[in-house]
Formats: C-alpha cells, structure tokens, sequence
C-alpha cells in the first residue's frame, strides 16, 4: 500500500513537472510570439534614438529621455510609474577636439582624430604637445620610470585581443587603460595621455568612456585616438625621435546636476512584495544616439512589461522596468536604486540588466547562490528552439551590481558580442545598426526569463 | 592474459582518442586563431564588392569576378586554380523601372518603388497598368478563377512568417509567389504580377530575385514591391474598386553568354583523388555589391584553402575552393561542376556551401548517410567553445546540390539568419553590412570541419 502511494505521488509529481514545463513551453513560445509580431522595442528605441539622441548624464538630453520612458511607460498602463531623484556628474565635452601628429620626420605633419575621454579635464586652447611614448600596460610605464615620461604624452597602445570569442573579456583586458592610464602617467610627471580606442576592429572610429583621475595625483588631458590612426602612431614612432603629438580639448566637469531613475511598476498579484527588477541605463555617450549603448536595453525592459501588458499576464510578483542615470561615467542611479532599496526594505528577488547591446541574444549569465544557480540552469531547455544555448555562472551588469550586498541574485542578458565593440562609444552606436529581429529576439528572451522567475522564484 | 589485452587495448583505443581529440581542439583553436587574427576574407570582400560590385551572370562584372578570383587564388599559391567553362543566361534589367498608384480614391496617384523579378520580361516603354487582385496564395487565385483575374495584375502578398526562428524556413514559406506567381497568374489570363518582397522587415526596400516561367504559358511581366508598399497597397484595395497599378520595366533576356565556374585546389598528400568542396557562388543580383549573397561564401571559400596554407596544414585529400557560376537565375554552375565530376570520374566525399549570408557562425547541416550523420554529429563538442551548437540532419546548398545524385555527403554552412532577409536580393546587400569578425568565425567554423573531413573522412 505504502509502495502504491509512493509510486501514485511519484507519477502525480511527474505529471505535474510535465503540465509546468508545456505550460512553460507555450508561455514561452507565446512572448516570442508576440514579440515578433507585435513588439514595440525597436518603433520605441527609433524615438529614443532620433527624436532624444544623445543623453549624457546631466545633459538636456538625459533629462528629456527620463520624462519620455516615464510618459512612454504610463502611456502602457503600468500600474505605477515614478522617478527617483539622484544628484549627477555633469561633464561636457565642449568645443570640438583637434589632434595632430607633428614634425615626424616621415609625414611631418599630419591631423588625427581624437575624442576626449569622459570626466576628463580639457587642455585649454593652447593644447597640450609633447613627444609621446608608447607603452603596453602599467609595468612597462613603471619600468620606464620618470625619466623616460616626464613632460611627455604617454600612448597606451595595447589592443583588445582579437582572439577571444567573448569580446567584452577583450576589453576587460584593455579597458584599465582609459579608466586608469590618464592618472597613472600622471604620476611619473606625464602631461597628456593618448589611448589607443577599445575596438574589436581596424578602423578609423575613435572611442571614448570614462576615465577616472585618481586621488592626490594631477589631472591630465586625455584623449582616445582609432585603431587604425594608433597602428599609423606606433609606426612612425618606430623610428621617429623628433615626432610629437598635438591635442586640444574643451572639457570640463561642471557642477552636479539633479536627475533621475526611471522605474514603472506592474504589482504583483500574489506576493506584491517580491520584486523582480530589469532594466538599462539611459544615458549614453554625448557622441551619438546610444542605440545599442544603452538604448537598446532601456527599451528592451519596458517592452518586457509591455509584453506582458499586451498577452493579459498578471504577475505574481511585482515586475519593474528601470531605467538607471549616469552608467557611463559614475553610476550613480544604480547606487542609488540599492540605496533606496534597502531604506525602503524593499525585497528584491532578482534583478536582470541588459547593457550589451541589441544583438541577437545567446544566453544569460547568474550571479546567484548554487541553489539559485541550479533553478536558473535549469530552465535552459526552454530556451534552446530559439536557439539561446548559454545559461552560465557569473553575470550581472554595472546597475544592478549594487543590489548584490543585498542578496539579490543578478542575471546579465548576454547577446552576441562580435559587433560591439564597433559601436560602444562611438560617434555611430546609431539606431540604423540595431536590427529589429535581433532587438525583439532579445526582449522576449528577457520577458521569458521573468516569466519563469515571477512563477517560480528563485 | 585475454582480459588484461583487452584491457590495455581499451586504454590504447581512450588515449588515441584522447590525443586525437586534443589534437583537434589545437587545430581548431589555431584555425580560429590565424581567421580571427590575420585573416583575409574581409579584405578580399572588400575588393570584390568595392572594385568589382554587381555581378550576375552574363554580365561584364561577373567577368570581372572571375578573372579576379582566378587571381586571387593563384596569388595564395594554390596547386592548380582552373576555370570550367559554362554557358549561362544573360537577363538585363535595362532601364530602371517605374511603379506608380494609379486613379486611387484616397490619395490619387503615388509613385511606387519596384524592380523586375529577374528572368521576368519587360512591358515595353507603354507599361502594363490594371486593377489590382490581391491574393494570399495559389489556392485563392485558383477560386478566384480567370473572370476575377484575366486582364487585371494580381497581387501576391502573402508575408514571411515572422515567428520562425529559422528565417529561410519563412522565406521557403513565401517564395513560391515570386518564382512561379507570375506563370501561375497568367494562366488565368492576368496581364502581370506585383510581389511583395521575400522580407523579415518592414521597410521600403523591395526585394528582386528570379521568376521561372512555366512552359507553355504566356510570359507576364513582374515585380516586386517593398514590405510597406504592399501594406499601403492591400490598405487601399480594401475599399476601392477603381484603384490601379501601373509598372514599366525594361528587362529582356538576352542570348546565352560564356562563364566560368573557378576552381582553386590544394592536392591531397595522402589520398589525392578524394576530393573535398567547398564554395558560393560568385554571380550576384544587379542591384547592389552582393556582399552576403554570396560574397561573403565565395570569399570564406578561398579563406578556407588560404588559412591552410598559411597554417602550413597539408591535406590528405585535395580540397577545392569553388566559386560557382549562376545560382541566381538558372543553377548553370552548379550543374556544369556535378556533370563534368560524373564525366572525369572523380570522387567527392563532401561538399559545403556557405551562401546564407557572412553573419554569425551557428551551425552546420547536413544531408547524408546515417553512418556519415553520425561522424559530423560527433564533432560538435569541438565547436561550442566557439558558440556554435547546431549540428542537424539535413542541408547544403543549391550549388552543391547537383552532387546528391553521385551519393555525395552535403553540408550547409549555417549562420545566423535573423538578419539576412534585410539584404537579400535588394540595392543594400553592400560591403558595409557584413561584420568583419563574423566573417571570419565563419570562414574559421567552416576550415575546421573541412579538417576533420580531411582527416576522418565521413
């Protein structure tokens, strides 16, 4: 008798497993559905893009895109829509930037195209000009030592490593460069730094991002030059002494400026208390719309909602969209989300970010506990017919990464990355390189991964 | 004694396999490594859209291709690159074409954007101007029947299903309209066909690609129009009896014209007379550079014998680089290679095609054996370091098609196809569309299983 029980509870239990996961299945197949057919991402990103543009935090910009997601997001019902204020950095760029190479004794004299780094300090009209020497990484700047750099402009020149299938590892080995060269040049008595662009590619578009001065160290001017315009320095300096590097840029860091998160809102149904958060940021680089950087994602996560609006779900947990301020250059709006959270004793039981571009998507990453994690791998079958085939340890984005102290298990939304890094920073991260497929393929596989986590938890 | 033989053979048997494996992990990583680092498709591409552009067959720019790839291949020190001549059609687009809304009640007149499906006939300077039948399919033009038909233009617009992952499957799924609507129309006594383009997008980019007469029936005039042409147009006809078409076009076919098929190869050191394949096909629509349709599987075509040789790999069997003449608009080169294989009597083991457009790597299928299926399934582990994970029953190409007959092995290469169908047959399928590092993981994906065949044959 006890075997029959055992065996009946056995087979209710494999019924149910199977009726969760067509359930599933169906659920699933329905968002793309929906997506595909009906979405909104892409028509949404097209005004975000075109009609908004650039929106550096704190400028005219950011603060137009914060009052159009938060109109966009209440145009969709969302059962709440609201803002939370946050103080920002505001740094401009200002008057166009000049760069030149000068009095090589191959080409003479030569323009070069430069991009100042983010939160960098301007060289004032006179520029800034010196001879210029190339360094791979810190330990050769350290090697070279004071004497070799003083007066001079240090040119970081190491590429992002061509051979790696994940390009944002290429640039994590790379990027130190332009967060931290400026300042470490500094401190063997460098004027200027010149940075070779992080780029997957050969060719003539410089890069900025942020760079950040350290602490009781000078500030210098700093720049990004192309990857192809760095090859062409590299070679002339090969054997070149005479040859230096011309730079102006009008930058500078005004004062803060007020501006905002934005969050929409769909209550929960069952346990309204459990908050499932996923979100972009909404300020870009000044140099061109942010389409991909971050656009792409901002959109994605309202459409999420919207999807969910549209096919009449009604979540069990309380869904947000967020739209953090200032990811670019001080992150402030996802500090201060986690700051309001925990204030608030607001409990998050997940949180997904998208900040890799509008791609086609591959998979998701977890930062989570092993038990999290085996739920999260778990659900990877669902996702292999559109063939999204990654469901990997580790993962999150810049935004969300302060909940982490909080417990909160982090998901990174994970997009092909092979074209990024043509367009992260760039003056044409435009809306005409964002494919609408690829943009409704990554919000339902986002939508999807909230679905699950909204029914069964985490 | 017995047992402990077969004991130390089993562990022979795991180490040859293990350092087989190993072995082919390092080839495969070195192959991506030499692609991704110092690759030349790109480039190659570069010229082939930028220096020679259009190129279907019969024209002066198919020449051009030619000659050019006969020279490229050469260049790289190819053991014998060799022309096969075939004879090919010559269809012109002549003068461009004029579409235009006529005698609307809403909104009068508009002018139209439309190309000639090519193979088509041409109106004469007079045009051909009707009303307007819209239908979805062949079915409903049937029950429609000649007295709803004859005279008039019918209107093929039934879309692309958005919701399949695999967007060949969706363009399989609405091509008939444009291959054999025209005849299908005319059988009812239309007087000429509208198409609406075998696109995923709505855009205002129309969509050529070839018409087949069916023999027997008179010849009509055809054309495609953009996606958002097509739904202005089925809105109009919604409740207008008197709306219009007009169309002018001036394509002929011409009289046959001598081409060629190039073919570069690498002879085999072991097993010379076991030949591998693997090509695109060099002819591409007039309107525009060709760039993925087929550039880019040409290109990779001859990367894949150019990686090889400057990997210092020497083949066991004799690879063939293959740039076929004519898939667009008759198959002349692909037949013209399987009859001359029959006639010389030589013996293929596998062929692959690349003409899926240079984007993301995702797979490969192919049609074969179950014992052959079972061998290229075994390789897949190899390749999911590098995000490609569909090894699947059936594929191959229409180029390579012809040599099913002789019990060939065919093999697909497989990208992502979300956004092929942008570019497909249009004015933009240009050298800017293609990612370079996606070309290269292609060219990559495709060199490794060509090595595995050259060593384990299938």
């Amino acid at each position: 008798m006890k075997k029959l029980l055992l065996f009946s509870a056995l087979i209710c239990t494999f019924f149910t497993l199977k009726a969760q996961s067509d359930k599933d299945t169906k659920m699933v197949r329905a968002i793309f559905d929906e997506a595909l057919e009906r979405g909104e991402s892409y028509q949404m990103l097209h005004f975000l893009t075109k009609n908004i543009g650039p929106r550096l935090a704190g400028s005219p910009g950011a603060a137009a895109a914060v009052e159009w997601t938060r109109q966009q997001m209440m145009s969709y019902g969302f059962d709440t829509v609201f803002l939370q204020p946050v103080m920002v950095p505001h740094w401009v760029r200002g008057k166009q930037e000049k760069g030149r190479i000068v009095n090589s004794q191959k080409i003479g004299s030569m323009p070069i195209k430069v991009v100042a780094l983010g939160n960098s300090i301007g060289t004032g009209p006179d520029g800034t000009v010196a001879e210029v020497v190339e360094v791979q990484d810190f330990d050769e700047l350290e090697k070279l030592g004071r004497a070799a750099v003083e007066g001079k402009i240090v040119f970081f020149n190491r590429p992002m490593d061509p051979k790696l299938m994940d390009t944002f590892a290429a640039y994590s080995g790379a990027v130190n460069q332009r967060g931290a060269g400026p300042s470490e040049a500094a401190k063997y008595g460098a004027i200027g730094v010149v940075v070779r662009s992080m780029s997957s590619f050969k060719d003539d578009v410089p890069h900025t991002g942020s760079t950040n001065y350290a602490l009781n160290v000078p500030k210098i001017p700093a720049v990004a030059i192309s990857t192809n315009d760095a090859d062409l320095l590299s070679g002339l300096l090969k054997d070149d002494d005479e040859l230096k590097f011309y730079f102006e840029t009008h930058a500078q860091m005004l004062p803060e400026v007020l501006s905002y998160n934005v969050v929409g809102e769909i209550r929960g149904t069952e346990k309204p208390d459990e908050i499932i958060v996923v979100g972009g940021h909404l300020d870009s680089w000044d140099l061109s719309e942010g389409a991909h950087d971050d656009g792409a994602g901002c959109m994605q996560s309202i459409e999420v909602l919207r999807l969910f609006k549209a096919m009449n779900y009604k979540p069990k947990r309380t869904l947000r969209a967020v739209m953090f301020m200032n990811e670019e250059n001080g992150l402030r709006g996802g500090r201060k989300y986690a700051e309001l959270a925990a204030e608030n004793g607001e409990k998050h039981i997940a949180a997904m970010e998208s900040d890799r571009g509008g791609f086609l998507p591959i998979g998701f990453g977890m930062t989570g506990t092993d038990k999290q994690l085996k739920k999260f791998m778990g659900w990877k079958s669902l996702f292999e017919p559109y063939n999204i085939f990654q469901f990997k340890n580790g993962g999150g984005g810049a935004d969300i990464s302060p909940l982490r102290v909080q417990d909160v298990p982090l998901i990174g939304y994970i997009p092909d990355s092979q074209r990024y890094f043509k367009y992260h920073h760039t003056g044409i991260d435009n809306f005409e390189t964002v494919n609408q497929r690829e943009l409704e393929l990554g919000a339902a596989a986002m939508a999807s991964v909230i679905y699950l986590i909204d029914q069964y938890g985490l």
